[in-house]
Parts: structure tokens; sequence; C-alpha cells
């Protein structure tokens, strides 16, 4: 057994019998897992949502955690199902890009093919194999068995399009790739991308908006304002104070973000960069 | 203690104070109870929805699981309160047809009527019998205690009109039960009615359309097609190929659904039945 | 280890990755912590409802129990974040009136200001406190740790406006302050205020209708009728027989509500108070 603790992300919806059937399958063959709902409203198919919510999450959990996640618009047809161990923890999943998200930023110490007919349920539906193969093999690590049993090792997942912005002169062109319940919108530009330049030398543009500098919270200006910040999961965001940014740009997944910095007067010869921090 | 895993499924929706309390009552008397959340957004009051959902998720789980229901519009009335053993699990529920779905395919082992007042907490409310009997006499049974404690034993339970289909002449008449947060649209028709006939000889009526052939997957035809097949529960369902066929065909729980299959000429008289498996 | 249950009501929205990382961080310090998600769907900072919700569930869970509030419009400014020992259960939450329901009905036994730079995690951001300082806070006491190392003894928490009605002339003056699933309307008028007078002697105004009486249950009236009778938690609710109360009246959080009871002749001066009852 390993820490026993064991994350569910799908687009399943949270009001169905599909989570409530995989929850059913893992706890019968790990009676003491302890399973964690991060959010079943993915929306339907949305690959780059969940890579999102899973690439969000993992530095939460405590090592060897296992996260499963279920977003599969290719079930039944032949694409790998995957079990993933990156970051001290393990991640199952499609390979569809899903874990794309999460090897972006740190490189896989093993990713193996879950093809083993030992290791599924006795039916297997063609229309479910997040219940029948993903469920089974979840729990299989979950309980520090062998990965290897699981079936063959790969080099590579499948990559991920569009997760991280694109280098520009002076900035970064990117987009939003999730909006909360408050209506924040969190953009794929990160937060280590945005040192070396001053809070306020920063400019964004979205949705015909322009918003001048950083802020450091969301209160920091009038009741109404726009800002961008750097959100708690490190990429830079753009709200409202006291609003709502997505009904106020009409802006939501797929928005084009641009960030750029002031051109500035370059610096004397002998000025280190590190002084700007 | 049996298994320790206890299920909920309610019309209380997800978002208050009610199905908390309930875990606190369950949690009180049981502290290792494993609560596992299938649904709190059966639409309010859908007896059929929720027993539905209740029959779904059953083989699921381990054996002697407790699986509590509350979708209960006659609260404060002269319904009963009911405790079922039924496929080596248990339901608690009130007697209003929600647990018909599963004593369709199974013959109760056991029926008793929740009526001690010994096991409900000390002052019973009129409007919430989910937290004050169902779930105390859930929790006593999750810790393995006398089933015969809770009142006496019954001979039957409500049964459920609609859950399944009529059979009809070449077919079956039913109606949607189910709408998924796909827009899938599972039906009350069960895959073992539809054995003995080639997937390419069904044809499915719904909402004026008509759809030849069962599929296999849900990516089978091109799409935007609308396709027929056999859910993961073991329900017809009709689905939308990468789209929301609830949405298409304005369709829903309570939509009639036709199935019928080509008229073919006689087999042979000594054609033995099995060969058009 | 106290009981070990923790249980969590914030309006992050139950579909994100905010809450699974305040479940990570606990369970990272406390792995047999058993969590319990009360509500994420309290409306976006709506502090007056996350006091309800909490003030309606802390008397179904066992003694020790560890509440987790986050509701926190604050974040980021200098509202306090406070831990309170109050009716034998322990509640963490920013000090912003979110407790407020709590403590008016009962006094704390102790009330802290959480500060310790050891109880948090080791980079605090800007705008999730609930992840970074609330979550550690909470698992410190539920792991039985000793309060004090939080921070400073505070004397009082912040009060809530608003949650009490207001007595009147024969009667009290309210408001919605909680819509349910099924759209009844609980105001904040307290079952307590509502002894000594017959139930058919109150009349409840609201939304321009009139309704006589209190009934006992929902089903008590025809079909349609709308009631008011006294909810599962204790305060009065104004319900739809078969219907939705809040759409049939256009109301919701905020509207006024005015209960009184028909003017009595005196009764003789002899006649004791007590015969009322």
């Amino acid at each position: 057994m390993r820490n026993g603790i064991l994350t569910l992300t799908t687009d399943f919806g949270p009001d169905g019998p599909y989570v409530a059937a995989m929850k059913g399958v893992i706890l019968g063959m790990a009676r003491s897992a302890k399973i964690i709902d991060v959010s079943h409203r993915i929306a339907p198919q949305n690959i780059l949502e969940g890579a999102f919510v899973l690439a969000s999450i993992l530095e939460a959990f405590p090592p060897d955690t296992v996260h499963l996640g279920v977003i599969d618009p290719g079930v039944g047809t032949d694409r790998r199902l995957i079990a993933v161990s990156v970051a001290d923890q393990w991640v199952v999943a499609p390979d569809n890009g899903l874990v794309g998200g999460i090897t972006l930023g740190h490189e896989p110490d093993g990713i193996w093919s879950i093809e083993s007919p030992m290791i599924r349920r006795p039916i297997v539906s063609h229309t479910f194999h997040g219940r029948d193969i993903l469920a089974p093999a979840a729990a299989h690590l979950l309980l520090g068995q062998d990965p290897d049993e699981l079936g063959p090792r790969l080099s590579k997942v499948v990559a991920l399009a569009n997760f991280e912005a694109r280098a520009m002169d002076r900035g970064y062109l990117g987009e939003v790739i999730y909006r909360d319940i408050f209506g924040n919108l969190v953009t794929n530009i990160k937060a280590e991308h945005l040192r070396g330049v001053r809070p306020e030398d920063w400019c964004v543009e979205i949705a015909g908006e322009r918003i001048s500098g950083l802020s450091r919270t969301y209160g920091d200006r009038p009741c109404g304002s726009l800002v961008s910040l750097v959100g708690s999961s490190g990429w830079l965001e753009v709200a409202q104070v006291n609003g709502d940014a997505a009904q106020t740009l009409c802006a939501g997944s797929g928005t084009t973000v641009w960030i750029r910095h002031r051109e500035r007067t370059r610096p004397p010869v002998s000025a280190p960069v590190a002084l700007m921090n």
C-alpha cells in the first residue's frame, strides 16, 4: 500500500452513476483507498482543461498519490491507456495529452502502457474503460504493486499542443485555459516567464481591453477594475475586483491573451540583470 | 462492521446542508464509515431516475456495501421506510419504488420495515427522515448489526411502473429513463432483450428519427451521426457521435423509444434458434 | 488525533482545482483525515449563506469535528484568520462573520488568531489562504495539537448582521437566508421564537402573499399551496406543496419575511402564560 490517496478528475459530471461505479471498482480492490474528487465537471472531452487541472493540483498532494484522470473522447478506439510515474506521484489516464501539462514541467520517471488482461474487470465494455481498465490499474498502483505488471514501458507520452504560451517580442502570446467559478480567467502564461521585469512594466491585452501592471492580489484596485496577477497555481490570471471577468469580457477557454513589457532604454552595460528582479 | 462502505443517492442537491447532516449522523454512529456520494442531483422527487442510478451502480460495489437512497416526496406521510438485502448488498430507502429497479432483476433475500424507536435520532423532524431515521438505520447495518432490530419483516417492496420496456411485435416499446452529462439517452430497454438478433437488423425510433443497426461504441459512425448502442450499464442508449443527442433530439426522461428488428423469412424448421446468436 | 472528521464549506465551486488542493494539503499533514464536503456552492462571497450552512450542520456532527469554512472576499487584505472552539466542535475560518451564525447560539470556549509562521505552507500565495494557511491550521487541530500554537487568543469574533430576525409587535421581521434545491425558502426566523402561540394563529407574509397558519410538513395542504413550517434545521421555511416556492414567489436570499400572530383578547389575569404553549 502506497499512501493510499487516489484523486479523480473526469468529465463525467458529478451527478451520475459513472463516477460511483469507478469508485466501487477501486474500493473492491483497495478497500482502504482514500478517494478525493478533484473535478467531474471538466468541460466534456476538453483535454486541455483536464490537463490544466491535473497539473495544478499535483504539488499539493503528498508523494506517491495516484491521480486518475478520465477525459477520453477516444474510448473504444485504439488510443493507449497509460500509467506515468512523475514528480514523485502516479498518474493514470488515456494517452491523449491529458498528462501533457504535468510532463511539460517534470520529466517522467517511467511510462507504462496499460495492456495486461489480468488487471482489468472480467468483462470490459466498449464505452467505459475508466471503470473497466483504468480504475483497476489505479487500484493496482495504490496497493503498491509493480507497474511493470500493467504492460510494457513506453518512452514518451502524447504531447499537448497549446498548453504553454508562445514567446514573442517583449512578451508572450497565450490563451485562457480555465475559467474558475468566480469568473477569473487562468491563462497558459507561467509565472516564471514574468520574472526579471518589474510588475508595473507589464501590460496585458485580452478581449480588446488593456490592463497595465500586475497586481499582487484581487483586492488591490478599485471595485470593478480588471486586474492581472499571478494566481495561486503559478499561472497568469485576469480577474475583476468584486466582479466576474469572464462575463465582463465575454471571455473563456481559448480567448487570446497577450502580455508585453514596456520597451526600456537599455540598462548601462555594467548593470547586472539581477538588479531588475 | 461489514465492509464499511456506504453509498448515498439523493435529490438534495450537492450544495446544501442536508447531505452533510446525514453524513454527520452516520459518522457519529459509525466513525470508520467510508461514504461514497453517488448522486445528489437526481431530478427532485424523480423516483424513476433514482431507481435507475441505484440499479446501475450496484454490481460495481463489493459485497455487503450499504446503499442509502433518499428520494422521498412522501416524507411526513405514512409511506414506509425499508431496508432490503439483495444481490449481496444492502439498500435503505423509502418504500416508494426507489428499490424497484434493483428488485426487478434480483429477488430480495430479506425486507425490513424500519420502525424501531431505538434506531433513530432522539428528535425526529417531520421533514427530514433521511437524516433522522434512514441514516441511523444505514449506520446500524454498516456496523453489522441485526436487521431484525430495525423492525418487522415485509414480504415485498412497492413496485416501480415503467422501469422496464414493454415487449411488442418484433421488439420493445420503452422510454428514456436517464440523460447523462454528455446528452446520451439511456433507455429502459435491457441488453438481454436484444440478443438473438443481429445488431444490424435492429432499428431504433426516437423523437421522429430512425437509427438503423446497433453500434459497438460511440465513435463507430461519422461525426454528428445518431447511434444506438448497449451502454456500460447494460441498457440501450441513444447517442450522437461527438454531439449531444438529448439536445439534438429535444429528448429526455420520458421520451418514447421503439426498437424493432427487421422481419425475416422464418428460419427452416430444423435450424436451432441458437444459430441466431 | 481528535475524531479525525473535517468538514469543508466554501464558495470555490465543486469543479475546480482549489478544493482538491486544500484536501491535498490536509491529507499531507493528517493522512487519516476523514474529509466531508458540506458545500462548495455557497454563492460567491456570500458570507450570510455560508454562516447559515455552517450553523445548520454543526449539531449533526460528533464532538471534536473540525469545520473549515472558506468564504473569503478579503483574501490578501488584513482581515484575521481564526480558530474557534464552540459547542464541542472546532471552526476554522476568516474572521468576517462566517462563524457569526454559530456564535449567536453558542458562547465560544476559545478564539485564536491564526498567525504562526510555523503552521502554514512554506510559500503563502496572496490569493489562496484557504490552501496555504487555513488548511494547515485545520490539520493542526485535527491532529489534536495545541490551539495556542496557532497564535494569540482573541476575546470575540466579528459579528454577523442580519443573521437573526428583528422582534416586532406580535411577531418578527426577517429575511430569506437560504434557498434550497427544492425552492424552499429558509428564513432567519428561529423556531424557538414561535413557541407560545398556536400554529394556526401565525400568519406569514412574503413577496405579497399571505400564508395562514404553520404546517407540520410539506404535504399538509393541497398541491400547489404555499405553506410555512419549521424546517429540519429549526428555522421558519416557506415552501410550495409539490412546487418551487422560490420560483413561484420570485423570492430568494434577502427577500423580506414577516410573521405575526393574531391579536387575541387578553387572557384573564389569573391565566398562567404556560397555558398558551
